[in-house]
């Protein structure tokens, strides 16, 4: 059982919590505490082996925290999710593969994309795919439909596995801290549209992606995870992009790993990770 | 103030461990708690605000912890340190340099070198340069010049900087857990003499350095950091053994400034770092 | 178009060979080449913008090179390939999304498995999947089961991506030079079986992956590509093989993408590879 | 000996320069080859097992190539260089270090900083310190100062060693292509001042580090290389700061070895970079 909280900074904390879970015979595998100073707030997370009430915990937990304390009491996953896509394949055949041999830690509950071109590969894999085109629509109307079938769902996320429409501000609200993007380069660098041509053109001798949460500022959202690959002057924008599709791949791979471990703690615009 | 503790694991210590420590008004800055199931072994690193004496701290956590615990409550380096070598200058210079600089986090007392290739050096940062041969006496002869320096400087620490002689089970027995050994591969692949060219007749594409504490088992004891660099067919055996010196420095440098500032743990043959 | 050529060295190759190029008007975008001079041995790899008759091109490039000389004319892929599988999902999973794609730059003509828990993933994505278990016949049988199915597909290469049955001196001989195997270490550490224990028994920080042509010695032949991972004392033998599984995958596919581009040249127990 | 050559592209050109080398009974130990198809622009580094009089090979290269080609031959290093500092030792230290034990590459021929902190460093290991302040007089003066200084000593590179200065255009016409800048980002995120605080309120995961040649647009040159380092939540800004620093060290380091080698060529805003 995964204990996660956040709250401001005050001397007992740790004594505290461990003190409920220690009264609750409850044995810790590994604690992962943090506190950002110049914020005064403090992270922690706990992995506990037995597993007990949530509720239960969390209602004990309360009393040695201070009143702006969020805890989260969470079995390991099942997280739930919902998909967005484009016409790029390479991340959402790396998330429904790994769905599909129950890797993913997490359920899939059905991909929408804004084109048809991945509908075949979502039915061999048995997902439901939606098709929301943009087109012959405003973004209002498009967005009531998105909001529509992923609200049935009610999942725990929502993925952008490359969605290449930014959403609306309403939209972001509606998920706040639940929308997890991967985004084609080492932000802050190349923000916007067409990294790769922008890194071509500057000469660079990496790559970057990153995997962000989406918030109402394009690409500025607390960051997950980023990673980069080595690119030389053989590499052409098409090259940079190819490459770059496999550390997008892998790097929201590891940032949905994270999420779903409840390893991923947000506070203002920075994440703390418990790896 | 850092308090590193390891004992057997049971239910309860974090709440005991944080408990003293919150009656003291202590601040915890930072915690690292792990515990290895297979050994049943609890080991944890506070990283805590305040500097406080250092044995009163350790009689109030004794009462809470099993009677095996073994506990220390550090400021903050300096730590005591004596450098080998042999001929090879790339691992003595970085930390004479970050030494000089004040950025290596401990005292280096003196170098002895059984070689006097790297005196003029260690005379260039007036640090104490001891020629120890070993050639015209025997093994036992030569080490008792090196145990007879090395006491009179009562070291934390005694660091191979690339020394390139084997010692002598008694000699590592008298300093158990503090000689500080940087090998160059990717242990245990080319474990013994001229991994470089072993790993240039085997054509790999990456090659290592391991940075670990001596054991009495040739380049078997326990691994504090490890890094590699890739390699091409391109590179010579001396190709090679030029680039692993990049990692070999930068390894060492590494395991220099996670052990002084107290975050490697070992048991057995094995540590537990907290980066 | 590819041309790569090896064969023992001497002066003028390079003038001879492009000056036949450029007498037949042919435009070379890149063209890479090394000469190991302990083997005295040879090896270019030139990409070259215009498609033309290879038997042509070959028959006027052997005037101008010794009679050792090896030369392949290559338009650039299609390969085609078999892959053999056992129980693990990972790398085939990555192999067979690529070709779903037409990314992998290769033809995969069916699937072998020992056993047949991949049938189901390899019939979504229509790929013909044979059951050739080695239970209930010997080793001899077994590999003739293989050989007389691979052999109606002629592959230019036959994959292992996970398959854990060690195949005959026979069967490697069939396929000389022409597969391809994932080993779950960094080779030559951890040799043989159960690599991740050995790894964990060792306490590790690195563990790695090594893709290679096969050849009679076990975990002995040319090393194609390697990639590593850190891992920490909290990764527990389990977690090391899940993390390693990552590497394993994008490793084989790197090696994969260098083999079908015609960008690996086999010399002995070595590679040269023009990346 | 070393062939750099860079000329617009067109078919016949390594026939050409090869067919001349081979008329010369000069044998190549390795050939890298590139063509920019958008500049149509070719690029060749040539390692010549030979030494032989470089204006006599100069002059038989001349007549097969375009009459914009830009030819050297060089025998590898020695370049002579100047290096120019602040207050920031750790790229000046490992510059010199490699200096003094003669595996730079290049003769260091002095330094010249606009603070006095590593004059004592540079007399440690007997290399030429001036001081030259940039408070008590304009910019203009400063920089007549610097090229004063640099001009007497004719090197080949000038290279800033984390000088904190920004330098006029006129300074860097003076020297153009020449001089090597360590930008401590891993450019173009973060360009200007400040980096890592910059990085730091981000929250990214990575910070990163950048050789490159210095233009008039401050921090827009020719990027030679970059490298990157993880980060987490428990850095601080000024841990940032320091893990920052073995970074641009070793990337520094790196950008000198392949330009001291000649395997660094320049053309509008990039670099072509044969390793």
């Amino acid at each position: 059982m995964i204990v996660v909280i956040q709250c401001k900074d005050q001397v007992g904390l740790v004594a505290g919590i461990t003190g409920v879970l220690s009264g609750e015979q409850l044995n810790i595998v590994s604690l992962r505490e943090h506190v950002d100073k110049g914020e005064n707030r403090f992270f922690i997370r706990i992995h506990i082996e037995q597993e007990t009430d949530s509720q239960a915990l969390e209602a004990k937990l309360q009393p040695v925290l201070p009143p702006d304390a969020v805890i989260k009491v969470n079995p390991l996953p099942e997280k739930k999710v919902v998909v967005l896509v484009t016409k790029e394949y390479h991340c959402l055949a790396d998330i429904l593969v790994r769905h599909h041999f129950k890797t993913l830690g997490a359920q899939v509950q059905c991909v929408i994309g804004n084109h048809d071109v991945l509908q075949n590969f979502c039915q061999r894999f048995d997902i439901p795919f939606y098709l929301v085109s943009h087109e012959l629509q405003d973004k209002t109307a498009f967005e009531k439909q998105l909001t529509g079938l992923i609200d049935k769902y009610t999942p725990d996320y929502v993925v952008l596995a490359k969605f290449m429409r930014i959403l609306s501000p309403g939209f972001v609200a509606r998920y706040t801290g639940r929308i997890i993007n991967i985004h084609h380069s080492f932000l802050p660098a190349f923000v916007g549209a067409n990294p790769y041509r922008q890194a071509f053109e500057r000469g660079v001798k990496l790559i970057g992606a990153t995997a962000h949460f989406v918030t109402n500022e394009l690409d500025e959202g607390p960051i997950i995870a980023q990673q980069i690959i080595p690119v030389t002057h053989s590499h052409t924008a098409g090259d940079m992009m190819k490459a770059g599709k496999e550390i997008e791949t892998s790097v929201l791979a590891k940032a949905l790993h994270l999420v779903f471990e409840d390893r991923v703690l947000v506070y203002k615009n920075k994440t703390v990770v418990f790896e």
